[in-house]
């Protein structure tokens, strides 16, 4: 198996994962689209584009697994992917070489290496780490608008702290849990849920064991109510005891959000 | 007089200064452009758009003076710019938020205040202060590509800040006067000329009562070439005491600048 870092600004695209087709011209968008028939029709998919570089630099088709399946206009600077490749021909470090010349700008392969077998980029990792950014200044920035959510007024960061730290811990996230990508158990580890004021971006990092589809966004949309003082912090625990999403915050936009890390057993 | 500030990213546009028209779709880049046919012909200026955006909210023709004439590609944190304008009919500080209104999302007014008669954005400046930022990690940055100049190889930064050291003062930097824009006298005060690393990103601080066409983006070049070992540190008082521009180094490309702050006297 190989096993690839992956950088890319998520603007242009439908997302990571591709997106299925049904009939003619008729884009049906699932995975991180969650079935839901967006905007983003029309749009390629990451994993679509680096599929194209790899089968052309490998000379055989590729089928690559991502650690995160992120949705549209979300970015990633630690994005892991891994696929099986038939005798590369040359040293697996010289691959991100290869694959960038036939990427476009917002695509950067930053490394690659073996892995054992069995190694596959989702199933083996052990967590992911997310950051959300919070532009506070009072007028957009011309430069961080890709990248940030603009909110120019005021938080209470202490009370966002607070209820941040009720989400951490093993615990039943259905109530962040958006409709649209059906799973068994709800049930995840968030081992990071803390907010860094930086200058007139305040960053947050979520770190867990594995996401349900929407849940960084929900856990920032609630963060922001709370800021903003429309809940007290410990209304957090109520919104987890309820497993109910319509008590959750709305979800934040994705713009703000990238897939920071994916830590794997070393 | 109104003083307002102005932040934008430079990517779109052929430069802050309005390009002259000569004859039917006849574009002659001048200002910024150097009188030299470049890519960016039919892009509109950040000043025609200003312009626009202002004789909408005013109600009146609106002839704005910026601080500095920043280049196709080059972008603005800070950038000052003035104009006159007969009766606002609303408080100056509510300007910014009329006018943004308007503007396309890579050009937003940060601030706006009443300035005393005589004042004038570019001849009123004390000193502007301009920042280079040069990207160093292997592979690009789908992040900030529009914002830094990909430099993976390495530099060696000791002699590049003692190059630096030796530009500050008041010197002639005919040396650094790209052709395109004849003045009178190429004499500058250089306050400051300093690197700061900032994880992957090395960042040049370029302070000066003044700027030559081109001058930040040749001192970048000519430093870089010092930190890969081309000239020894104080060949730059060489290229100095030449006044021969093919003495320098090239500039380098736009996308790395930005002016970050114009200081008047308080």
């Amino acid at each position: 198996m190989v096993k690839m870092s992956v950088a890319y600004d998520g603007t242009a695209y439908c997302g990571f994962q591709r997106q299925r087709r049904r009939g003619e011209g008729d884009l049906v968008i699932v995975g991180d689209c969650g079935g839901v028939q967006l905007p983003t029709e029309g749009k390629v998919s990451i994993q679509e584009v680096l599929e194209a570089a790899l089968g052309h630099v490998l000379g055989q088709a590729v089928k690559i697994a991502g650690a995160g399946r992120t949705d549209a206009g979300v970015h990633a600077r630690g994005q892991v992917v891994s696929f099986q490749a038939a005798g590369l021909g040359f040293p697996v470090n010289r691959l991100p070489y290869a694959v960038n010349r036939l990427l476009p700008p917002d695509i950067v392969v930053t490394a690659a290496e073996e892995a054992p077998v069995g190694f596959h980029a989702r199933f083996s990792a052990r967590s992911k780490l997310y950051s959300y950014s919070i532009w506070r200044a009072p007028f957009p920035s011309p430069f961080l608008r890709r990248y940030t959510w603009h909110l120019p007024k005021p938080l209470d960061l202490e009370a966002m702290a607070e209820a941040a730290a009720c989400l951490v811990g093993k615990q039943d996230f259905a109530a962040f849990h958006a409709a649209g990508r059906p799973v068994r158990d709800t049930v995840r580890n968030l081992m990071r849920c803390d907010l860094r004021p930086e200058g007139d971006i305040l960053r947050l990092y979520v770190e867990a064991d594995g996401f349900l589809y929407k849940m960084v966004r929900t856990i920032v949309g609630t963060l922001v109510a709370v800021g903003r003082g429309r809940w007290r912090p410990a209304h957090c625990r109520e919104i987890l005891a309820s497993r109910d999403r319509r008590r959750a915050g709305p979800a934040a936009p994705p713009q703000g959000l990238c897939l920071e890390a994916v830590c794997y057993e070393s």
